[in-house]
């Protein structure tokens, strides 16, 4: 998605241990507008899925999931990271390792939310490692729901999440997959 | 807001310890078609007001903040819970202590999103005893910015914190405010 693309160029900033920094538009402020191209791309590109729930993660997921839902006229469910007083009654849960946190959370959704008839797209903002991806997938097959696929925003190629979860089977659409990150701050996508 | 109000009625549901479970439609599963009229109505009541941002805190702000955002045409920045490695450089932060999850977090935004120039409307799911909204309102104040009010969808009018941060001169429009939960199960609004 070369608008996507030519947005990291502009404002993503290349920071030590493989950190890819777009809080001014992706996982801190917001571009609205920049979002809504990205559902109508995600749109284009599961057109083919009758998709009938938007399945994500807190945080930085949410506001691309809820956009994203506009255009495929779904409701989106976030997975929690933590049990509140707010969440009862019986939860699917899967074991999700953090790479930017540097640990693990317990994630947890409502069984009322997902149901054997449900097709479920998994929205997320990156995928490095996989782990998000593999913890939410692990959710939906638990609730015997059909994972229809993962929209992702972007990629990082150089890591090997990706790859092992296509080879698994799994279909993934990338927006901007990124090949290479340099010390001197350059970014080279696929 | 009636529509709100309806759907509070039709799937809210209380617990004890003055929870009001609205998780079907609002923070956990979320109903976009909803969140548009929300959107559309925050926008109606603060039409005088000329807002450049939203703020809102994660996680169950962000999907209401981003649709409301269409509505004004602006970004929308969310306060974190928890420093990461993908927010360097200088932060304002706050404390915020959380009824719904017992313990008190220092919340952060970056300083690059919120500028002396900015009017900001703050955007929340719920206002119980307001710690949120004096968290964020002194994040607001410490980056010079103007704060024009905050947005809530559902204010527990039964608790402090409306009555406290209106009385100090806080604007705030809240959509559905509730005057009493019943043992039974019964919601009352105002």
């Amino acid at each position: 998605m070369e608008l996507l693309k030519d947005r990291i160029m502009k404002d993503g900033k290349v920071r030590k241990g493989n950190v890819l920094k777009v809080d001014s538009f992706l996982n801190h402020q917001m571009d609205i507008k920049l979002f809504e191209e990205i559902g109508k791309e995600f749109k284009r590109r599961f057109s083919d899925c009758d998709i009938t729930k938007i399945l994500t993660i807190e945080s930085s997921g949410i506001g691309i999931a809820c956009i994203a839902a506009q255009s495929f006229g779904v409701p989106v469910v976030f997975a929690k990271k933590n049990t509140t007083k707010n969440i009862d009654g019986a939860l699917y849960s899967a074991q999700i390792e953090s790479f930017t946190h540097g640990k693990t959370y317990n994630v947890i959704v409502s069984r009322d939310y997902l149901k054997p008839e449900d097709n479920i797209l998994i929205i997320d903002d990156f995928l490095a490692k996989g782990k998000a991806l593999v913890g939410l997938s692990q959710i939906v097959k638990k609730s015997g729901a059909t994972l229809c696929g993962a929209g992702i925003v972007i990629e990082k190629g150089f890591q090997e999440g990706g790859k092992i979860l296509r080879d698994a089977g799994m279909r993934i659409e990338s927006l901007a997959i990124i090949k290479e990150m340099t010390d001197d701050g350059k970014i080279i996508f696929e």
